[in-house]
């Protein structure tokens, strides 16, 4: 075994899961990135490959780069990096596309080094692939890419992340209408403020959905996957969302929301049986429509970035 | 045993714990109303005796007269009951006294009739006697002294309650300051808006709150009871409240807030010892500042409302 370098898969992610809007996020299992990362003798990072997407190479416009350096710049390692990206999940498809890149590659750096860093530094470093990415260094897809499962981003100042429970048949489906949304205009409509009683609504929400993720309770999951805030108004910019979504509900899901900043939709589901239903729903919805789509089935990925293919 | 009449006692309870404004209540093990639920042939509900408080016993201006109708409207029954109240907890002082009385009369009813009634229903019933006493029928003190432990009040329409994990070694130290504050008053000052990040800020704190309860994660516990919203407002209204918080935070405590809309405070510690210096340290405050108070040390309380004294 070549232990200078290492094969990693690192998971696609759900973030802003409804009411757990910049919050709440989910690591899929079947969907992710593969990369190698090598270590070498030469400083730096280098992007030696990168398949399946029309994407950046140089260093400083690539996440994966950017993640990298900020890994070194607080590492004491003499040597550099090359990378090579496999890429699988669509660049702005709403399901953590940069997040699986930038932690995928500083996860790959921690373990050739011996795991200098802990998990909460590497979050901080793919934060900055993130910044890269959107504008904005979020945590909500890399911190369930690297630990897998749900996660909670409870506070920025200082980053604290809390791994939530995943109950066993959880299965997730998302289906990515081939259409562009940028994360800076997803953003830009949102409004600055809200009314307090839609915060007690959602802030109810996110309890109970914390709660049923613990409890295992499907049905109290699926009343509280709502979202008062934001769905309302970014849903407008993704044709056929509420469409998708009563499809969904109709096939059985037990919620259904949009996948990051969209254009990806999510739905979960109890079992593998009803998320393969809801998604025959959801897909003949956008076939009716007309539009373009990729859809995936998914169980909740509980063991995060991870050594392999 | 004279099964016309039943002996019981409903604890009080701490809502709107920090972040979880209008959502999160606990139930406290040692202070509690007391009261006597007898079924009589005559229709309608009489309050014979009520003892601690100076409060009014006309049925319909009392909460447990008030909760006992809204009980009897719903039932079949054709008598009616006689109730005796021995408040130990003082009206107005934020620890749920109102709700205890309320919830106590349709909990010993139901019991006397054979419990027809499911504990969600009787949460509605004695949410009349919280809107009597606050002109809201609010539900965040009435399910955790029916289910015990912590609750969420998820949503009010429909009504839903969820009971969360309550940690085997958390206290609570609750002190009551002898002023007055109508929760009328310290609603009427609450904004109507709050910003985006500030919303984001609270249910990422719930969540923290809610996961650190069933993890026992108690440092976690402590980190979430945070209030970015409710607290800085209302906070203002009761006397010492920053140097009361900040010495229970120095004694140990996991965190601090108002308890319900004050003036009472509660801090939650982990383990007796720690609760009894936060008390200690809490009180040190009032004493210095010349206000006259009164101290409760709880564990928390996971049964709810009981036969019994």
């Amino acid at each position: 075994m070549n232990t200078n370098e290492i094969r990693v898969f690192c998971p696609a992610t759900i973030a802003n899961i409804s009411c757990g809007f910049d919050v709440l996020g989910v690591a899929l299992a079947s969907v992710g990135d593969e990369m190698v990362v090598r270590k070498v003798t030469e400083e730096g990072i280098r992007i030696t490959k990168l398949e399946g997407q029309d994407l950046p190479m140089e260093t400083l416009e690539n996440v994966a780069g950017v993640a990298g350096l900020a890994f070194l710049e607080k590492s004491d390692y003499q040597g550099g990096f090359e990378i090579e990206i496999y890429k699988k999940i669509k660049a702005g498809s709403g399901i953590g596309s940069s997040a699986a890149s930038s932690t995928g590659a500083v996860w790959g750096m921690n373990e050739l080094l011996g795991k200098p860093f802990s998990t909460l530094q590497l979050i901080k470093f793919a934060m900055e692939g993130e910044r890269l990415a959107s504008g904005v260094a979020h945590a909500d897809n890399v911190a369930p890419a690297l630990f897998g499962g749900f996660t909670l981003v409870r506070s920025y100042d200082p980053l604290d992340v809390v791994t939530i429970h995943s109950p066993a048949e959880l299965y997730a489906t998302v289906i990515h209408p081939q259409i562009e949304i940028k994360t800076s205009d997803s953003r830009k409509i949102l409004k600055t403020n809200i009314t307090l009683q839609d915060g007690i609504k959602q802030w109810g929400n996110v309890g109970g959905l914390v709660a049923g993720l613990f409890k295992e309770d499907y049905d109290l999951i699926g009343r509280s996957l709502v979202d008062h805030i934001i769905e309302p108004v970014r849903s407008i910019l993704i044709p056929g969302f509420d469409e998708v979504k009563a499809a969904a509900i109709e096939a059985g899901a037990l919620g259904c929301g949009i996948s990051g900043s969209g254009p990806s939709i999510f739905a979960f589901s109890k079992g593998p049986e009803i998320a393969n239903k809801v998604a025959a729903a959801m897909k003949e919805v956008y076939e009716k429509i007309g539009l373009d789509y990729d859809i995936h089935v998914s169980k909740i990925n509980i063991e995060g970035v991870r050594e392999g293919r």
